[in-house]
């Protein structure tokens, strides 16, 4: 009877679920939106074992990927800023009870830096850092082939470095953030400001005038069409990523710097701004020595490492 | 009969040389200046070898602490901007064909992180991080009671995080780094770009108007004795040093930020600048878990950590 695993990425509008084998093969999938309490995350659980009886192999760990501040020791997510229902909320325990599973939670963008370390870029990669660019910026350091905590397990708040003195106000409380200027949320304000300065732009027209409609997606595509104003609006984005990955270069020399979420898929737009942005401000040596690059798994790192951490839990492999 | 070790602090003015004991006291020391040749380091290694003939004891090893990049696996000095004869130099192999005794050679800032970790600040802390505040800046992480080093052995490299876009120059090639804007030579030129702006300050009639005479102890006293120029150049390095320790606090969330180098000394003026400013851009509960302290074993950091090295690998003991 082979073994299978239950990965879960629990974002803050959607809940991806996969089953995956010990080979890391993802067998079985299913994803529903995130809802307002526990319910949709039991539903997704529920529907992977259902479709797990149709064959023959047992599922001997559930892994869980949370955004927020995770007690992964205790099994308790503190706080998540999308998910209110889970400030401090006993996860692994009342999912243990409802399945009878081993469960094990982390936060989502560690869930991702051990997705990509066992399947994706950083696979044999001793030292590296894995950042996610989305709604929000987060990131996971790896060092010597284990995700490196800190002493309050806050390592990684890459997002909240701040890069202008009394810049725009972050979800932290704090204000010029790098997430508060280069997150997607960020891109689109300043997509909102640029209309409202009555910028040139075709991004209005293409909406019928109804900005409640813009979103990142749409942002790319104009962007990718040659619209000047979401053009500006990514590179402004991926300049501050640029700067923000010099100082991940000079403080710890990593060989690889992994970049996953949403907008890591504007590859050809980002990157390039992004790399040569990181050179300017990056000794030359470990620039030289740092390949900056798309995450392997693209934007499923997060719940194939989910499944990857239940898998390592159940051999007893300490991460 | 006791076992010694020589340590060897090789900065760009002086040279520290000690011979510390199993138990990590000092048992003899010799200094001397550098000189343009390795003529002097000689003279220091020679002095300690002649001394401790005296005593009944063994010399077990010597450790080199050297500014600069330095590949301590092979035992080459890569460059060392203030010591331009040891390019490319073969330093352990020729101290130990001079000497017949084990020679182990590092980055200064890595043996002074050493050094505190053994009988200093970092003593019991698992993570942590060493920074000399001097005529440069430099860094070393600890992680998991080792030094971490990355990918090209230039983890660390602090005091080359941009702070400016197109600040001042920096003896790396860049410009704006953190080093350009608020080292010991930093704060002189900002003294002397001070007094050619004819602000107000008691410092040009203290040294009767010869400015060469102007260095970072006189700027000290004066900033003590409350002139105004010399404080605010000081309180203005401590803002750049608090900001970047918000860097890293947010991405390594240490225990300790352990500061030594000269300007470690002017405790009273820069510590409160540096830790409110640290404050202000760092997240809360990593700042709160972090104590930013001064180097427990002051200016002697690098050249104990070197003779710790020495002691290390003599015991076989990696680090």
């Amino acid at each position: 009877m082979g073994e299978v695993y239950i990965g879960i990425d629990l974002g803050g509008t959607k809940i991806k679920g996969i089953l995956m084998n010990e080979d890391g093969l993802i067998v079985n999938q299913y994803s529903t939106s995130t809802g307002n309490n526990l319910d949709n995350l039991f539903e997704v659980i529920e529907k992977l074992i259902q479709e797990n009886k149709a064959m023959s192999s047992r599922i001997c760990g559930i892994g869980v990927g949370c955004a927020g501040l995770i007690d992964h020791k205790n099994g308790i997510t503190i706080e998540s800023a999308n998910l209110p229902f889970l400030k401090r909320f006993p996860l692994r325990y009342t999912l243990y009870k409802f399945t009878g599973i081993e469960t094990t939670i982390d936060n989502d963008v560690k869930m991702g830096a051990i997705g990509e370390m066992f399947y994706g870029e950083g696979k044999g990669v001793k030292d590296f850092v894995f950042l996610t660019l989305g709604t929000g910026i987060g990131g996971a350091i790896i060092i010597n082939g284990k995700v490196y905590r800190g002493i309050t397990n806050h390592a990684g708040e890459i997002g909240h470095i701040n890069l202008q003195t009394a810049g725009p106000d972050c979800g932290c409380g704090k204000k010029g953030c790098y997430e508060s200027l280069a997150s997607g949320s960020a891109i689109l304000k300043y997509i909102l400001y640029g209309i409202k300065m009555k910028r040139d732009t075709m991004i209005l027209e293409k909406v019928k005038g109804d900005i409640s409609k813009i979103n990142t997606s749409l942002i790319v595509e104009m962007a990718e069409n040659g619209d000047r104003l979401c053009l500006e609006a990514l590179t402004e984005s991926a300049r501050y990523t640029g700067k923000v990955l010099s100082y991940l270069i000079n403080i710890l020399n990593p060989e690889k710097i992994i970049i996953g979420g949403g907008l890591s898929e504007v590859e050809n737009i980002l990157f390039p701004v992004i790399r040569e942005t990181a050179q300017l401000y990056s000794l030359v040596v470990p620039f030289q020595n740092c390949l900056i690059i798309k995450a392997g798994l693209g934007t499923e790192s997060g719940v194939i490492g989910a499944a990857q951490i239940a898998l390592l839990q159940y051999k007893g492999i300490e991460i």
